[in-house]
C-alpha cells in the first residue's frame, strides 16, 4: 500500500502541469484523423519519459480508417499543426491522418500487460465566445474555427500523459508491460478499428479506459454495461437529371430513391433479442426546383444491444438501400463512417477497481451504471481483450460538467483530471505488482 | 348501287330474328373464355349459312390466353352451356376456354379479304331485377347469376349473325373473301391476342369493328382515334410469416413490399410524349392480425397514348415491383392478365365509310370522335392489319343506352342492331365488289 | 394438510369425466362471442353443484365487447348451439354474444375472495381430418366447420368444471368466497374487458389463471412475467372511386392511403423504455383493376412492454392513420378489436404457489418463465386485482402438445387436466382456509 | 410602308450601341430582385429618350414579390450596383428589391396602348472562364461571382432600349401609348405577378414579348402555344430533435415527414384534361447522423396545361404536405416562390405578326411552335390582357445559341439583337398607326 501514497503524491505534484496541458490541447483542438499537433506533443512527452513509441503507419491500418477527411483538409491541418508547434518530422510520418500513438514500457520483471486508452480528437463545433464560458474568459478557447473540445478528450489526453509520467517514475517497482494507446477519431466511433487491426491490444491482459462525465466531481461508476453495437455509414445515390417539365420520363430520381430508403430503413422490424435502433440523421438531395434530382446522400446509423442485432439491422439496411436505388435506376455506394462493438465490463476487473477506488477514498459516490445507452469504440478493444481471455473495464468519472457533451458551452472541473490520473495509475500499479 | 337496296331490305327482314337472338344471348350471358353456348350458336348458324368454320384450338393460341378462369369454373360453365342448349360436341372442342369462332367464305371471283370482328363475352355484374329494367320486365334478364351483358356484346353477336346471313345471300355478287371473327374475352382486353397469335388477321386487307354506345340511335362516329395502349397484370409477393410479437425479425413482410410497390407505381413519372396512366386497383395481403404477412397480390393496369409510352410505364412498373420485393426479401411473380395496343382508324377507310354512311342516309348525326379515352383489344387486330399494309376502322354506333356501360341497368334501343348490320354489310359489299 | 389428500383423491375420481367433457367441448368448438353451447353446459353444471350463477347481460358490458361477429352469424350460432344440445333459455339470455358465465359460492365462514378464470372460445381453424390427428382418429374432431379448439381452451373449461366440483364438495371446510369466471373471446384478447367492466374482479383478493402449453406433462411455470400490453384494431378507409383511365383526378384513393399508413405504422420509432411492437397483419383494398380503389381496411396490432409504451405506439398509430386518410382525402374509422394490459405475477402469490406445488410433488420440473413474449387478456383482471391491493398469478402447465398453438394438428396429453385441477383446487383451498 | 424602311435604318444604326450595352449587362449580371444597376441604366436611358418613368414602389407590389433574397443580400447587392456605376438615388428607391421599371410615352394622336415586356435578371451560375467561351475570351464575362446571364436577358434588355430609342424618334408618326415594361426576376417566374398587381397591363390593348432561343439566326416562331401554368413553393418542416439511440420516441422526425411528402407528391394522380407535372427538386433535412432530424425543407414545382389543372395539382400538394407534417407531429409552412399562368398567343395578333415579319423579309424560317413545354411569367401579362379584351403574343427569335439555356457556356449571335429590335419596333409602329 506504500505505492498508493507515492502515486497520490506524484499525482498531486503533476496537477498544475496537467491542467496547463489540458488547456493547451483545448486551445488547439483537432478533429478526428487530424490530431497532428496533439499526437506530436504526446510523442515528445512519451519519448522524454523513456517509452518506446510507435505511431503513423505502424499503429494505424489504412484500410480500416473510417470517415477520413479529404487529402486537402488533411494537408491543411498538417500545416496548421506545424504552425501551432507540432514537430514536422512526426507530422510527416502521420500523413494521411495516421495520428495514433502507442507508448510501451517493458519492466524488468515479468508480468502481465496492461493497456490504457486515451482519445485525443475534438468535436466539429464552434465554441461559445462569450464571457460566461470559462475557456473564453480565461483565454484558452479554441483557436481553430469550427473545432472544439466539447467531450473532454483534451482532459483524457492530459490525464494520460500524467499517468505515463507517474508509471515511468515507478518503473522499478513494476512488473510486466504497460501500453499507452492514444487513439484518434473516437467521435463517430471511427478510430479504434484501425488501431485494432494493427494489433494494438493483441497481447493485452488488462484494458482500461475512462470518460469524464456529467456527475459531480467525486462520482465514480466502475461497472459499465450495455455499450450498444453500432455502425455508421453514408449512402450516396446517383441518378440522371432531366428537366422536370419537359422530359420527366428521362430522369432517374435520386431524391425519391433516398426518401424511399429513409422510410423503409425506419421500418426495419424490431429484433426480439433486444434493443435495436436505426436513424437516418441527414438527407440531402437535388440541386434545383425544376430539375429531376440526380444526387442524394443519406447519413445513417444503426445500433443493437448485441453485435448480432446490429448486424441484422445493418443487413436489412443494406438490402433496403440497394433496392431503393434499383427501384429508381440509381447507382448507390455505401461508405462506412464508423462502428463499435457492444460490450460490458469484465466482472472480476470491475470488482478489483471497486475495491481499489474505495481503498483510495478519493471518491464519495460509487455507482454501477447499468446501461450506458450509447456507443464508444473502446468497445472494440474491450471485446478483443475479453475474447483473448483478458479483462477489460470502462469507468465514468464525475467532472461537474457545465453543459452536456457536444454543447458549445461544455467545460469541466479540472480537479477530475488528477482523480482520474491517480485512480488509473493506482489500478495499473496494482495489476502490475501482483 | 342496286346492292344498297337489297341489303337494306335483307336487313329489314332480319330485324325480328336479330332482336330475338340478342335477347337470347342476353338471357344466357357468358363471361370471358366461357362463351361455350354463345359460340355454339354462332357455329351452328355460320355452318347452316355455308361458311367454313374454325374454332377451339384452331383459332385460340393457348400460350396467349390471358386471365383464364380456373379449370373448375371452365368445366362448370361447359356443363351449364350444354344444359342451356349448346352443342356438346362443339363445347368439348372448346375445352380450356377456347371459345373463339371464325367463319370464312371464299367467293368465286378473286378479290380482297375483309375481316369483321364481333365480341361475345358478358360482364361480371349482377343484373338489376326490378321492373324499371326492361330485360327484367320483359323476361329476358340474365339466368346466370353474376353474369350480365352490360356492354352490348349480345347485340354485337346478334348483328354479326345478321351480317353473316346477308353476305351469304349475296355471295354470287361478291369477290374475294369474307372472314367473320367472333372473339371471346374482350372485357379485360384478353381475347384478341390469342386469336391474333393463330393468324386471325394475317392476310386481311380490310378490318372493321363497331361498338354500340351512349348517343341516340342515328349517331355514327366513323373516325375513331386514340385507343390507349394498355397492359394488365398481377404481381404476387411471397415472403416468410412469423409471429409479430415474438419474432418480428424473422418475418419477410409481403404486405409492406406490396404497399411500397403500390406507392411507387403511382409515382412513375409522367411521359412528355402524351397521356400515361397507372392504377393499382386491388391490393390484398396477409392472413391474421398478429402474423407478419407473407403473401400479397396487387392488380395493376398501365395505359399510354402510344404503345411506346405504355411500354415505358410497364418497364418502370416491373423494376419497381421487383425492387420492392427485393427490399423485403420476397419473391415475386408477375402474371400478364390483358393488354391492347394503341391505334387509330386508317384515314382512307374512314373516308370510305363516311361516304357510304352518308349515301345510305340511315344516320342523322355524323361525328369524328377525336379520342376514345379507353382501351379495346380490337386495336391488336387493327395494328396488325395496318402494319401489313391493310386498312382498319372502328365505328361507334348510337344505341340510346339506358345507363352507362357496365351498369346493372344497362340496356339499349334494339333499332341500332339493324342499322349496324345494314351499315357494315354495305361497307363490306362495297369493298368486295370493287 | 389433510385437504391435500382429499383433493388429490377427488381430482383422480373426476379424471374420466373431465376428459369426456373436454372431448365434448372439442367436438363442438365455438369461436369468440358464440360460446352459447359451451356456456350453457357450464351453467347447468355450476347450478347443479350449488353455485349462484350470473351470465348474459349481468356479466358482459356491451359497450366493451370488441370484435363481435355480425348479428346474422350470432343468430346462426345460437341455433346451432341449441341443435347441439344447448339450453334454449340460457342461449336466449346470451343474445348478442354475451356468453360469459360467473359462478359464485359464499362459504359460511368469512374469508377472502378467490377468483379463478377459464377461457372457453375456440380458434378459426379447419381441424386436421387425417388419421395421424387423434381427435379425428378417435372421433372427437370438430363438427363445426372452420372452428377448432387449437389452444386448449376446451381443456381449460373442462378443468374449470372439475375444480368447481371439488370446491363445492369441500365447501364446509372453506371460508370466504370462490368466484369462477368462464370468459368468452380470449382469442384476439377481446373478452376480458367486457367482464371487467361489469365488475368481475372488483372485490377479489386472489386471482388465478392457467394455460396448457408445449412442455412435457410435469412441467410447471409459476412465476410468469412480461405479458405485453397490446391493442388490436381495424382501420377502414373510404374514398371515392373513379375510372382509372378516364378520370384519375376524381378518385380518392383508399388503397394508397392504407399503404402509406401501413409503411409509416411500421416506422413508428422504438421506445427507449422497452419492447415495442407494431404489425399490420392484413390489408385489403380495391375492387377492380381499372377503378381507383375507394375502400381499404387494415388490421393492426400494437404491443408494449408496459401499457405506457403500448399507449405511445397506439397514439402514434392513430395519428398516422388519420393523416394518411387526410392525405388522400379519405374518411377513416378505427374500430377497437381487442386489447390487454401488461403485467406480471404478484411475487408473494408466486411464492405461495411454488411452495404448494412442491409440497404436492405432482410436477417434476419447476421453472420461472421470465418473459411470456405475448399477450393474454387475463392481464386485465390481474392488473385490476393488483391495483386494488390483491394478488394475482398466471401459471403455465406442461401438456405435451402435439403441435404448437393454433396449428391444425394441435392436441395435448389429457393427463395435464387433472394436474391442473388438483393444483388450482389445492391453492384455492389453501387461500380459503388461512 | 415608309416606316418599315426608317425603322430598318434606325435599327441598323443602333446595332453597335446595342451590342455594347448587351456586353455591359453581361459583364455585370444581377440575379432576380437585385437588378439595381441594370434598372438604373434602363431608367437613365428611358428618361433621356423622353419617357415618363415609374419604378420601385410604384410598379412592384411588395405582397406579391416571390422568392426575394434576404435583406442582407439585397443590401450587399445595392452597394455592389452603386460601386459598378448605378445611380444611387434610383437604387435607394428600389430598396427591398423593387427593381422593376416602366417607361411610358403618350403620343399626341389618340390610339391604342401597346405594351412591350423585357426581362432583366440573370441566372445563379458560375460562368465558364476558359478561352473557348467568347465572353471570357473577349473580356465581357461576369464580374459578379455566381451570377451569369445564361438565358439571354442581357440581350432582351439591350434590345428593349434600342426599341425604346427607335419609337421615341418616330414619336410624331405614332398614335396612342407605348408602355415599356422592364421586369425583374423572370427566372423562377417570380417577377410578373408583383408588377401585374400594380396594374402594369391594366389598360393595354396589345402585349408583346420575345425570347432569344436555340435555332439559327433567321428563325422566327410567332404562334407560340401551351405555356404551362406553374407554381413554385418551398415547404419547411419543423419537428423535435432527440438522441436517436437514447430517446428515439421523443423525436418528431422532419426528415421522414418530408420524405413521405416527396413520395406522395410524385404520386398525385394524372389529370384527364391534359398535361400535369410535379417535381420535388430539392430535399434537405437533418443535422447529424445520431440525431432524430427536426428540420427539413423541400423545393417543389407543379405545372399544368391549364391553370385549372395546375390548381388541382397544387391543392393535392398542399393536402399531402400538411398531412405528412401531421403524421410526424411536425409544423410546416409553405412559402410561394413563383408562379405563372398557362396561355397561348392571340390568333389575330399572331396573324398580324406573321404578315409583318414576312413583309420585312429579314427572317428565313417561319414556324409555328405548337407547344413551348415550359413556363414563362409573361403568361400572367398575356392572360390579363386577353381577359380584358386585348391581344397578346410571344415570339421566339433564333439566336444561334452556343449552348442550351442555363449552361455555363451559354452565348448567342448578337446579330439577333437588331432583328429583334427591328421586328418589334415595326409591329408596334404598325399597331400604333392603324
Amino acid at each position: 500500500m506504500n505505492l498508493d501514497i507515492k502515486i497520490a503524491e506524484l499525482a498531486k505534484s503533476l496537477e498544475e502541469k496537467t491542467i496547463t496541458r489540458r488547456r493547451d490541447f483545448h486551445r488547439y483542438p483537432e478533429t478526428g484523423w487530424t490530431e497532428f499537433r496533439t499526437a506530436s506533443i504526446v510523442l515528445e512527452n512519451l519519448i522524454s519519459l523513456g517509452y518506446d513509441v510507435k505511431f503513423g503507419d505502424a499503429v494505424i491500418d489504412e484500410t480500416n480508417m473510417m470517415g477520413v477527411p479529404s487529402s486537402t483538409i488533411l494537408e491543411e491541418n498538417m500545416k496548421r499543426a506545424i504552425s501551432q508547434g507540432a514537430n514536422s518530422d512526426f507530422v510527416a510520418k502521420m500523413a494521411g491522418g495516421k495520428t495514433g500513438v502507442i507508448g510501451i514500457m517493458n519492466f524488468t520483471k515479468p508480468g502481465p500487460t496492461v493497456a490504457l486508452r486515451f482519445d485525443m480528437d475534438c468535436n466539429d463545433i464552434v465554441e461559445a465566445a462569450d464571457e460566461k464560458h470559462r475557456p473564453s474568459r480565461d483565454g484558452f478557447a479554441s483557436m481553430n474555427p469550427g473545432c472544439m473540445h466539447a467531450c473532454g478528450h483534451d482532459g483524457h489526453t492530459a490525464a494520460g500523459l500524467a499517468i505515463a509520467e507517474i508509471l515511468s517514475i515507478l518503473k522499478d517497482e513494476l512488473a510486466g508491460t504497460i501500453k499507452l494507446i492514444f487513439q484518434p477519431a473516437e467521435e463517430g466511433v471511427r478510430g479504434a478499428k484501425a488501431m485494432l487491426a494493427k494489433g494494438a491490444v493483441d497481447h493485452v491482459d488488462f484494458f482500461l479506459a475512462a470518460h469524464l462525465m456529467m456527475p459531480k466531481v467525486g462520482y465514480l461508476a466502475y461497472d459499465v454495461q450495455g455499450f450498444l453495437a453500432t455502425s455508421k455509414f453514408d449512402a450516396t445515390f446517383t441518378g440522371v437529371p432531366s428537366h422536370a417539365g419537359a422530359a420527366p420520363e428521362i430522369g432517374k430520381n435520386s431524391l425519391l430513391a433516398a426518401a424511399i430508403a429513409a422510410i423503409n430503413l425506419q421500418a426495419i422490424p424490431r429484433h426480439s433479442d433486444g434493443i435495436s435502433r436505426v436513424n437516418v440523421g441527414v438527407l440531402n438531395a437535388g440541386t434545383g426546383r425544376n430539375v429531376v434530382p440526380a444526387n442524394a446522400v443519406i447519413k445513417v446509423e444503426t445500433r443493437g444491444a448485441t453485435s448480432k442485432i446490429n448486424d441484422y439491422i445493418y443487413a436489412c439496411a443494406e438490402k433496403i438501400i440497394k433496392s431503393s436505388a434499383a427501384m429508381y435506376d440509381n447507382t448507390v455506394t455505401i461508405s462506412q463512417m464508423g462502428g463499435a462493438a457492444n460490450g460490458s465490463n469484465s466482472p472480476k476487473l470491475t470488482k478489483t477497481i471497486g475495491s481499489i477506488a474505495k481503498r483510495l477514498g478519493i471518491f464519495n459516490q460509487y455507482e454501477s451504471l447499468a446501461n450506458i445507452g450509447g456507443s464508444e469504440d473502446s468497445s472494440y478493444f474491450m471485446d478483443k481483450v475479453q475474447k483473448n481471455g483478458g479483462q477489460a473495464a470502462y469507468m465514468i468519472i464525475g467532472a461537474s460538467l457545465t453543459a452536456i457533451n457536444h454543447n458549445l458551452y461544455f467545460d469541466f472541473d479540472e480537479k477530475a483530471l488528477i482523480l482520474e490520473a491517480q485512480l488509473i495509475a493506482t489500478i495499473t500499479s496494482d495489476l502490475l505488482t501482483k
